[in-house]
């Protein structure tokens, strides 16, 4: 890449400090939840700054926000975006960082006075937190036409608002319909909120797609009985069988090895005393993998020896969905793109899947999208304390830099690579 | 046994139902808390009963009554005796049964106009529930040594009163001092509150001690991760810790066999969260064996299981002793009398540790000690459902009645059953 299209950190530091600001917590951390009043005043500094940009600002009718940099030819553009909106208890990075990225490209576009042939544009899309409305991913979901746009608007949040007009009070209820955004492709930075990159000591995640999300409650019904004058061998341990179906989680996820993860988060028993054998048992188990055809026989596994394990100890088990996502695949020339980039720059870079939503996956079905992932510390994220230092930021929007300029289509690359 | 040595289970159970009306719940059962007013009015009706059999009632300091039946030598007496008080939601039986079996026995001789060696007494014991006060067996803890007496005269209520208070509010505060009462030895006849016998088919427990009980909290603390961004490698895992120790409880309990228990009744998990990995679990386990050294060494594998769990996941482990009781052993030579009874009587009889805890424990270590178990239906106990059937308490009776008679000496039994 040509030395004048180097970023500048400070100044893309400085706007994800700025941004930072609005919203902050005493005691650190950021609270802008989706169309509240802080993510109004956040939403109107990115957009100033958008317009300071020179971009060709839509709000669309879910208040995704994006600024087109127009390209040599009038075609769709290459969409670099997330979100603004963060958790009660955020930090500066997760979304932010993928937004004010687009405006340091595009900025370092303009300062060079490079014209690509296809437009760029960067975005914001409402709502991906989930943490006011359910659920995530709203903007991008009814813009990209996986959610339903009357559906969403007249979706009630925690506090009792809906969205629709929580939109129109904070003035971002635009007028583009859903799907006026048609991006020649999509491509997100964003923090990895988990501690795999930093471990490894890698500074780069080519994201090859997002894990398929299974959620299962189990509830088990034994027998209450006298912890002392049952015999076992009279028993129906509602509890048994719960540690039974805890541990088969586990021995999946072993046996299958990565990407598969599976936890048990959530495990209580009835009564809950001491000296009673457990009634009713109702535990969570949460499977996770990138192929589909894995996910469904991990499901399977448990599913089946959560009934034997009932069975055995003459208990019964009833089973209900509480999530189901298929994995998204990433497209696998922007992948490609995001390594070949990351090993010409010198980073470091693995592959890797998303073990959370975002943004990107909503538009991986309609246009070609990858994601780049930079360390979180201690894996750390919906955190006050998430961190990733500048240096590793720099590297991530090369990465994203470089791939973006590939796709648009800039002489210059060409040029000057040679 | 003489033919006029025949118990009047009418009367009986007149006696038990006539008991069972002081606090008889609306929907069934009983509540009568241990020194509460419905206690005193059952006190009040049993003494009532004593004296018309003639019996010599003595009241001690923490109120336990007994009242004796004179015996042609002034030596210690056979006690019969158990409890009347009640859990909030009890049934007839727990307790009453082996105070009214006592009384049913006492008239029994009086009509037969029999003359025992020793005094036969009849006994009934303050507080063994524990369900207003603890600790549970109090009355017959200071009545034979085990708990000390201004200290369990001071123990704060559930309501907030005391138990010293109460005592002299009902009027049965007495004067003689623990150790008063000096059995020559102590039977007590009792529901099984289990459902052994029940399902065995087996009339009568020849009851051969009280299971020692071990209840250890454990407490894993991990790191709270992202069930979808956290390798399974990377992951401390505290609720797989508390399941591997819940399953290592239930395999102690198959590997050591009968009488050998354990139970997980409590397990909670912070912060309990779908797709949050546990940061803390805390489970009980509840272990129980009429052996002293297999209970040890069950102790000994469970924390030793639980520390290794806890190392291979990168967890720590706290233990806790929430409860330590040693088993207590009966007298051989009365549970074999037991045995002996039940065979000449035609009834089934089986050999049982008790895994609850009883008032016979209390003065096992003082004087020959044995119980009588008869069936409980379902196995239900401190139920208000709980019950046993006519002819099953009269089996019980039948065996207690015979072993006493043996016990105190009665000349009529000799020359009869030649």
């Amino acid at each position: 890449m040509a030395p004048d299209l180097r970023i500048d950190l400070d100044r893309l530091m400085g706007r994800l400090r700025a941004l930072g600001e609005i919203g902050a917590l005493p005691g650190g951390g950021v609270k802008r939840l989706a169309l509240s009043d802080a993510d109004k005043a956040g939403r109107d500094l990115v957009c100033g700054w958008m317009r300071d940009l020179g971009l060709d600002l839509t709000t669309d009718c879910i208040g995704n926000v994006w600024g087109v940099r127009r390209g040599r030819e009038d075609t769709a553009p290459v969409v670099i975006g997330s979100h603004i909106d963060t958790v009660a208890t955020g930090g500066l990075y997760d979304g932010n960082l993928g937004v004010l990225a687009g405006l340091e490209i595009v900025e370092t576009l303009n300062d060079a006075g490079i014209e690509t042939r296809r437009p760029v544009a960067v975005g914001f899309f409402t709502n991906e937190e989930g943490a006011r409305f359910a659920p995530d991913m709203m903007g991008s979901g009814v813009a990209q036409g996986a959610l339903d746009l009357d559906d969403t608007l007249a979706t009630v949040g925690i506090d009792g608002q809906r969205v629709g007009d929580e939109l129109r009070r904070i003035g971002y209820a635009g007028d583009a319909p859903p799907l006026a955004l048609k991006p020649d492709s999509f491509l997100e930075l964003h923090v990895e909120q988990g501690p795999v990159l930093e471990r490894e000591g890698i500074a780069i995640g080519a994201v090859t797609g997002v894990q398929g999300i299974s959620w299962t409650e189990f509830t088990v019904t034994g027998v209450s009985n006298h912890a002392g004058t049952t015999p076992m061998a009279m028993r129906h341990d509602a509890g048994v069988v719960a540690a039974r179906i805890a541990l088969e989680a586990r021995a999946i996820a072993d046996a299958f090895g990565p990407p598969q993860v599976a936890t048990v988060g959530a495990f209580r028993l009835e009564p809950d005393l001491v000296n009673v054998v457990p009634q009713k048992a109702v535990l969570t188990v949460d499977l996770r993998n990138t192929d589909n055809v894995r996910l469904i026989e991990a499901e399977t596994r448990l599913r089946s020896t959560a009934r034997k394990a009932a069975a055995e100890e003459g208990c019964t088990v009833e089973l209900r969905s509480l999530a189901r996502f298929d994995p998204v695949e990433f497209d696998e020339g922007l992948v490609a793109a995001i390594e070949t980039a990351a090993a010409e720059l010198g980073h470091g870079v693995r592959r890797m899947p998303s073990g959370a939503g975002h943004d990107a996956q909503m538009f991986a079905p309609n246009c070609p999208t990858a994601m780049v992932f930079v360390p979180s510390q201690d894996g750390l994220s919906h955190n006050i304390n998430e961190y990733t230092a500048p240096e590793e930021i720099r590297a991530g929007v090369d990465v994203l830099f470089r791939v973006a300029l590939a796709r648009a289509g800039a002489d210059i690359l060409a040029e000057q690579d040679q």
